[in-house]
């Protein structure tokens, strides 16, 4: 594997001038998720971390909660031309499968909502969140969120040689970064993130911190609820669905966090400005009780 | 209608200061989309446009190709717990639906490649193409290119109050603007634009071209296709398999379309720098025989 990239023959164009030369693009390729052998869905992807999608992938949809409930994951089936196996298909095994209302899942979580309007999607959503992410004691310094966006930053190395790659990336109350991953899919970032913590038994993520590139969606505010994460900070907007979400779950969520500023839209509260009450210093562990 | 945007109350962190103002969000609202009253999918979109939305959904998919295969779009059911219609379901009624093997596309069209190779879902695209795309005579100078983001920005008026909505714009071969619109998801600014054009029986959009603000992904490429345009352009990056849809089909594939630069990566004898066959002055029809 490791196709994160692909090389293509590109034509530059700089004013009135051109050239041809080959350039990186950000790898993308479908992966058939499959739950107990069945056909759950198809995602397009930028291979690699395959596993991990499919793991944070089915947290994000409610099946999966700790990694107790998922039992295997394996590449199956999917031949190419040549009879080669493409690793473009990840069939899940989960414990007790039986009892999962798999048919119920086929339109996905957010799909099934009866009424259909902002409020019953968000509802429909609460129900499925285990965690007491309201209750999270987590605290940080605006200084803390300011020097997240440069750690994950520096950690894109496919961005780096394409330009073309949404980024998630998990730290923990003291702001160090636990796991970053790249995808042309924002959605498959945040999975594979969360499926890497599901994998190293941290499930449910309370105190830690969600960081993504891109804008903050009404499906990442669910993906990172349903991983028990309390903070979801966005380089950019958020949606009004999404901080609805945030606010119903009280978690909080972060938007427009660039350079020395940043937007908190729910659960301020957890975003201590002014004197931090720990000692003084670089950013440190602020996991204050009360919240 | 006319919701696109939200008012929320927001805490602005700069440096060690905060303050709490309103601030306009973009919204987003699920909306489901019927055929026949069967459901299809939901779609997570900012509400506006939802008949073009819909309309170009199913270009997208391949179950409608000319405004003559589209009957009728209605608001349906969907009504919230006040029993007000919430206008996030709307119903398609296709002509000759009888005919539209509607079950095969419950997993919508890239999903149902068979091998699940990047190969084969460019195959499963290509077979539903009825449009000449490769055959497209459009050819422009690159300085036409170069004058197409700043027209698309000024159109959206949502972005510059809320900083999170993706764009997409439909211009003819001359560069001039002819439909913009905004969506927190960048698909449904596409399917906005399409769906727009489809309504306006103008498909194929032959001697057209699309330009979205993010990044190119195979989708996007795919629903560039399917209604016959020749030249889509991004201001970000291209995925690897958006440029092999594009080779495939003979669809000119720009990306980091920025200032007076961007890359060609497919097709690049549409865009024609150098001396302008035509007239000089500023950018004019160069809808030239051949190519």
């Amino acid at each position: 594997m490791g196709r994160a990239t692909a090389r293509r023959r590109v034509v530059r164009l700089r004013g009135d001038t051109t050239g041809a030369r080959p350039d990186a693009l950000a790898a993308e390729e479908p992966l058939e998720i499959r739950v107990g052998g069945e056909p759950l869905t198809v995602t397009m992807r930028t291979p690699g971390d395959d596993f991990d999608l499919v793991a944070g992938f089915l947290v994000g949809e409610g099946l999966v909660h700790t990694g107790d409930t998922l039992a295997a994951l394996r590449y199956c089936a999917g031949t190419d031309e040549d009879g080669a196996n493409t690793y473009n298909v990840v069939d899940a095994t989960l414990r007790g499968g039986a009892a999962l209302p798999l048919s119920a899942h086929r339109n996905l979580l957010t799909t099934s909502a009866c009424g259909l309007c902002g409020r019953d999607t968000v509802e429909a959503v609460r129900t499925h969140v285990r965690w007491p992410v309201a209750a999270d004691p987590l605290r940080v310094a605006p200084r803390l969120l300011y020097g997240l966006p440069d750690q994950l930053r520096a950690a894109q190395r496919t961005f780096d040689s394409t330009g073309g790659l949404h980024a998630a990336g998990l730290f923990d109350a003291t702001g160090r970064l636990l796991c970053a991953r790249e995808d042309v899919g924002r959605h498959n970032a945040v999975d594979k993130v969360i499926g890497w913590a599901l994998r190293e038994g941290r499930l449910p993520l309370a105190g830690h911190l969600l960081l993504v590139s891109g804008r903050a969606s009404f499906e990442l505010t669910q993906k990172a609820a349903l991983a028990g994460v309390p903070l979801l900070a966005a380089v950019s907007a958020p949606s009004s669905l999404a901080a609805d979400l945030a606010e119903e779950l009280g978690l909080t969520l972060v938007g427009f966090l660039r350079g020395e500023s940043a937007n908190v839209y729910t659960r301020p509260d957890r975003v201590t400005a002014g004197p931090a009450p720990a000692p003084a210093g670089p950013p440190v562990h602020q996991h204050a009780h009360g919240g």
